[in-house]
């Protein structure tokens, strides 16, 4: 590893997966304690009377090394018992929680039950796993994202992404409750004081989408948007995993670069495209946003690393 | 085995490891069809969110031949993995889950959060079991047996049972709720219908008081008590199992067959009691209890099989 790049903070907007892999990237190259994720929570839910929200645990476990590597969440040897004997019963099972999974969620419902905010736990959580990295979740209020499926209505949010692996058409997304919330602890200020701001590349409609519908935090982007850059998930018009670009068309929009420039234009000042998208370049730049052509397929620590390097630039 | 005694139903009211037993060794010797068990819920608990129900899983484990046979409790075969991984949090690990066990709580949360009443989540956790004998939570309503203890005030009894091993002196018993408590669906029924109705060898204090306490019990069993059949818990003036005895004297009770014949006397009309005291006989019966005096120590499922036909004869 190089020595840091930047001494001053950073504060990355977050999903699961991709953003988890960018953190770890940048953790290799930054300190640390000057890094701070703010994650979404829309996805969170309440299964077996559990609150699971995965795109924290995601970040968690992909920080602390103790991430599956072969599905990209949940831990590494994880053991399956509670959930075959949950088959006894004809429980739910299509959300897969692991043994020790468990405990994390046993742990959150326990600590929110007696009152500690999600900020709170989510700090809980982190510290025993003995990161230095601040997990902020992006509000300690509930939201839902919900999504509107063509002849049934609106489902919810892990109903869409686990339970029909994310199969159906969408013809909205909306964000539950997110009008009401207010941002967790820190987040805004974590906007604001940060050297740099990135906008992980994460699903920009329904992993990024939410955090920016936190009331305030969009604003606060705008008004610094020179130093914020976000990374594309989508490369040569596809998503790496997951539905984005799907849903970026679905909804609408171009499964482009140019298309996550657009949604980002107004809170972004630059955004990282990968190597295979350098021919949208001028597109992109012609919505207003600086591009930057480098390789972003996170392909191994050393790669999430070099990129994370050209976010600091 | 040997073929049943009666063909006439069978209403057991009971605790958790000796009523099981007991049940056991009923089931061996009365089809397990005819066999009914009104089982106290007020040592249940909310704990990680999670609805637990230590005597009603105690019956359906013991019953379905899957308990621990050295703890009397939890799963044979159980794995640790969720309880272990809560020590990374510093969660609370004094009440002990097993894996597979934590599935009978996310499911039993998961169908109560849908609107399932405790009863009908009861049937179709012994469903899961292939178990033919009928268990019935006492209540389907919140009933939370408290201890006070000196100089500490109240506390949740799994506070006391478990977390502090029954190891502190306790100066008072309630049930909260209770009052407000309605039967479970078909235990007042279960009651009036039995040919017998046997209150099982459990803690007369804190495993049959629940359910004697529930409105309506006591007055049914009262209304029958001549084919109301107790087993004394208590052997040689100590419990078997448990804190019974204790209680029972800080209670200012006589922890003896004759103090449980004093507890029963107004609601059974026979008290089973060890050899060990066929000595205590004639004073069991100067409170107005006919005693049978017989090997009541279920060391193993044929003792438990003679004891059930002892309480049916």
């Amino acid at each position: 590893m190089t020595a840091p790049v930047t001494a001053s903070k950073v504060t990355v907007l977050a999903g699961g997966v991709g953003a988890a892999r960018y953190l770890s990237g940048l953790t290799a190259v930054v300190p640390p304690g000057d890094v701070t994720a703010i994650v979404n929570t829309g996805d969170d839910l309440v299964l077996h009377g559990l609150h699971i929200s995965p795109d924290l645990d995601t970040v968690t476990y992909t920080l602390a090394g103790a991430i599956n590597p072969e599905t990209g969440w949940g831990l590494a040897g994880e053991t399956w018992s509670a959930m075959e004997a949950l088959e006894r019963y004809g429980g739910e099972t299509w959300f897969r929680l692991g043994d020790r999974d468990l405990a994390t969620h046993m742990y959150r419902t326990h600590r929110l039950g007696e009152g500690a905010d999600l900020a709170t736990v989510t700090a809980e959580i982190a510290r025993g796993w003995g990161l230095e990295l601040r997990i902020l979740p992006m509000t300690c209020d509930p939201v839902a994202t919900r999504l509107t499926v063509a002849g049934e209505g609106e489902i919810a949010f892990q109903d869409y992404f686990v339970r029909r692996r994310h199969a159906v058409p969408v013809s909205g997304v909306r964000f539950a409750g997110v009008d009401l919330a207010v941002p967790g602890p820190g987040v805004l200020d974590a906007i604001d004081d940060a050297g740099t701001v990135v906008i992980a590349p994460s699903n920009p409609i329904v992993s990024i989408g939410p955090v920016l519908a936190v009331p305030g935090v969009r604003d606060r982007l705008a008004a610094r948007r020179r130093s914020v850059v976000a990374v594309s998930p989508i490369v040569a018009g596809a998503a790496l995993k997951g539905p984005a670009d799907r849903l970026m068309t679905e909804l609408g929009q171009d499964a482009s670069v140019v298309g996550v420039a657009r949604l980002y234009r107004d809170v972004a000042g630059t955004l990282v495209v990968d190597d295979a998208d350098g021919h949208l370049a001028p597109a992109v730049e012609a919505e207003g946003v600086r591009c930057v052509v480098a390789p972003t397929v996170m392909s191994s620590p050393e790669a999430a690393a070099a990129l994370a390097r050209v976010t600091l630039r």
